[in-house]
């Protein structure tokens, strides 16, 4: 049968990596899994608690387009508790995970043949969706000075939208209100449709993020239940939208989607709650990331992204390989540690980056430095 | 902030009724929900059960792009079990539903600009989701001699695909296998992208439906456990892609769904085994049609559609009014029963047809039957 053009996306470089890891692990062999982007935690015990009673008394059926009532309220309450924001629940959109977000966004903000920039390195499927919905990715490298986030002179002419993340996958990096606000002004400026992408907020070590929606309304950003709240496999994540975007979203959410699941919405709404077990995790990370910096430079990875927030460390490795997939390649090999060439994140400089994600549990994350210690070590840096 | 041109999809109509409907009952007044389309039963209880040991003992992160291998092999002995057909498990694609089998497929098939043949009357979301993704729909009006479904002589010039959904909804009238040869034979002839969406299957009651494994493998066979195993609020969904598309599909699906909810993929793959509490639904929908074919005439709704399958009556309603909503508002004010308008179906013509859903319990169904006969014998059919 015929194929689309738009349907033949970029294969995953760094599947290669993660399948290897698999195998090897399925052939006996220990591997500590730096190349992982998500928590090992399950989700909140509160959260398991609060869908195995529903189980019993709920049917459980479709829920209404834009999320449970109780959920959009609970996510507006979250912007008052994590950035004295008020929110009305009202401009909040649950989603099927912020995949779901990115394509109702993207289905609402752009036409075919639009143009849409991105920093690289960045988060790869904001590239491959928008090539799946015909409309064109312009890539922005990003400079380390600039903490792997772009500046307004980086964005091309003849776009019609601009994504930034923060956090960012794979730098970690954060971006200040000053530099977010030179960006949203440039935008509304342009009219370009700005995309916030703020998945990782929550998980921070210093200063806390800063969200879109303390400098503007006038901004589409998402979030997700996946990284501080553990629940990836749930596939809830949010979109928060300006006022008059709420009708155009929600009739294009009762179709593309009927709703987000109704079991994991309700998970959603009691982790919502589940303040101590959420902290206990992100001190784990923040307990990783500390051993993280002290023996990386160590060791030899010494070109890092400042790490503000999520749970990755970016690595300039071009004085060690100009072959990031074979040098990750060699370290699963010859150290037993996955980690992820930076080839998805950003084509062009990617063959010489690596990240390190540091979401797994504190011993682990010792034992995978402590491999990673030895094998550079009799590489000979 | 900018919109874009095609995320501006139609509104519900249905949803002014369901609304109103949800209104009343929150004011107080009894309504019987001939309008919605899901099954008022919960998710089978092995299933309840397996996703509860589940909370307790698994994390729960991401699955694979593709699903759950367990299932899709599940999955792929379904088919032996209903039809006889030998299916490789590779070609099974679980999905966010039948909504994101739907995406997947448009993304792998279409590009911008493409054209897509539908049957109208047909599933609204077809229609609004093709736009939303720059894909053009072309309708098909269908007639009653031919139940409803589109024959070979309706297939316009100048398409790239087609869509064809036995049972059908509204219609509830089944393609049989040499109807469905006839139009698959043509799509192959043409080149045409071939989509059959199966998602009622399961649901007869008297002849089991055809799939479109059994004519050929060149085709994008789309079902759900929303229907048939009373799964809807769950969000699982599956694809059966031809052997050479499978990489492709994954690749999207890694992208912009990462995975399908991991809780309601271990609730569904139990659901597989719930034979005798699915099988009792059925019995009860099986009673439901019985009662709906032996009042509904004699009431005055006597031009319907063979119904086949699913839970849906189609009934032409020219000889009562010219506008479907007022009818169904009134409906609804005057008898306290919720039924659809035909117009989201069929934008030509449903100003002039109802769809009465018998998904409720049989009780319900009796009572709702009972108002409509009393209502039509006062307005004087």
């Amino acid at each position: 049968m015929r194929f689309s053009t738009r349907g033949q996306v970029d294969p995953f470089i760094a599947m290669d990596v993660m399948e290897a890891a698999s195998a090897a692990e399925d052939a006996g062999r220990d591997i500590v899994r730096m190349e992982v982007g998500l928590p090992s935690t399950p989700a909140p015990s509160g959260a398991r608690k609060a869908l195995a009673k529903a189980l019993d008394d709920q049917a459980m059926g479709y829920t209404v387009a834009l999320g449970l009532p109780a959920l959009r309220q609970g996510i507006a309450g979250l912007y008052k508790r994590w950035y004295g924001v008020d929110l009305d629940p009202a401009r909040v959109v649950v989603t099927s995970g912020s995949s779901g977000a990115f394509v109702l966004a993207f289905s609402a903000l752009f036409d075919a043949g639009d143009k849409v920039a991105l920093g690289e390195p960045g988060y790869p499927s904001y590239r491959q969706i928008l090539r799946a919905m015909s409309v064109e990715p312009m890539g922005m490298p990003t400079s380390a000075e600039n903490r792997y986030q772009p500046v307004p002179s980086d964005i091309p002419e003849d776009v019609q939208g601009l994504i930034v993340a923060s956090p960012g996958n794979p730098s970690g990096t954060m971006l200040g209100k000053a530099e977010l606000k030179a960006l949203m002004d440039l935008a509304e400026a342009r009219d370009l449709a700005f995309i916030s992408d703020e998945i990782y907020h929550g998980l921070h070590y210093e200063d806390r993020a800063v969200t879109a929606l303390e400098v503007s309304d006038q901004a589409y950003v998402v979030n997700s239940f996946s990284k501080y709240f553990s629940m990836t496999g749930w596939r809830v994540g949010w979109l928060v939208v300006p006022e008059d975007h709420v009708r155009t979203v929600e009739r294009l959410a009762q179709n593309m989607f009927i709703c987000p699941p109704h079991a994991s919405q309700i998970a959603a709404l009691a982790a919502l709650d589940c303040i101590d077990e959420l902290e206990a995790n992100r001190a784990a990370y923040a307990e990783n990331r500390r051993l993280m910096l002290e023996a990386l430079p160590q060791i030899g990875f010494d070109r890092i992204a400042p790490p503000d927030g999520a749970f990755y460390i970016y690595a300039d490795v071009a004085h060690l390989t100009d072959n990031s997939l074979a040098f990750a390649e060699e370290i699963l090999r010859e150290a037993g540690v996955a980690v992820t060439p930076g080839l998805d994140f950003d084509p062009a400089r990617g063959a010489t980056t690596l990240r390190f994600s540091y979401a797994q549990s504190t011993d682990r994350i010792r034992e995978g430095l402590a491999r990673l210690q030895s094998f550079m070590a009799q590489r000979g840096k």
